[in-house]
């Protein structure tokens, strides 16, 4: 497998079929999460595994996002314990766990399962349903699962821009 | 080349030989950058590709990280482009840039070279030496080289807890 190739054949699944994501298959993708780099190593990401079918339930109602995957993992990450910039305290929480959720994202399309980034839902009614900590902030949620028969990326999602709108050399 | 094995092995380095990057290894390393998810496809990241030796110079004072690299990469996202959570306004460049920057950090990994994800920075300096504009928001910085002969992982940084530690079940 090459990365570049998998990287670019990885797309927003939003339709699964109905198999259940294996055991092992999950503690892979959660490995996947472990090893990420954090900064200062302070491993500040805290991970809800979201599998019974009342918690399933409850997270349909904190997103708009609508999906029939049988899993679904919630990011979050321990402001007690994210390190702050000693510069200007600059919260790197919210940088670690998008790193913990990339690690995790790819490995999900390593193993032949699919996922979308979700970063639309309501903080706050996820704290209610899931008794998050106050500490905690939630970052994002990876609905898991294998993708449907019809499953297919959405063109519009997938375009990209040229290099030439987003890099720039030795000065903006 | 196994995915896991990838983010297994990778770890920051500090210490670099002193071979250029090849300007091909430079594209695919932003390519893999280019083609990754982001929020609503907005697509916010602007990457600045330091090579030129006054601007890594400059780039050395924004920062106590020490590093001898012959490249650097400047990820910041364009605040009038990036999404915001309709909910509550969240900023979700920060995520973005973060996605396009572990895709990158893992494209060099991939290519034999290595890095280290630098959060650690002056923002307002960077700002003045770099010419970035008042809309973008710096997030990271990428040294790229050659890993040296005697560069190893720095055992304290590479510990991760165990999953029992950052993992939970349906309910915090």
């Amino acid at each position: 497998m090459d990365l570049l190739e998998l990287l670019k054949k990885r797309y927003s699944v939003r339709k699964f079929d109905g198999r259940k994501v294996e055991k092992e298959k999950l503690d892979l993708i959660l490995e996947a999460g472990r090893v990420a780099p954090t900064a200062v190593n302070f491993q500040p990401q805290r991970i809800l595994v979201i599998e019974s079918e009342q918690a399933l339930q409850k997270l349909k109602e904190c997103t708009p996002y609508h999906f029939n995957a049988p899993l679904a993992l919630l990011i979050c990450f321990d402001k007690n314990v994210s390190w702050k910039r000693g510069h200007d305290n600059y919260e790197m929480g919210v940088v670690d766990a998008s790193i913990v959720t990339t690690q995790m994202m790819l490995e999900i399309e390593n193993l032949g399962l699919g996922t979308t980034w979700v970063g639309s839902f309501k903080p706050e009614l996820l704290r209610t349903f899931f008794n998050i900590p106050e500490n905690y902030e939630p970052v994002a949620i990876l609905p898991v699962g294998y993708p449907a028969h019809d499953s297919a990326p959405n063109p519009h999602h997938n375009e990209r821009y040229d290099l030439s709108h987003t890099v720039f050399y030795n000065s903006f």
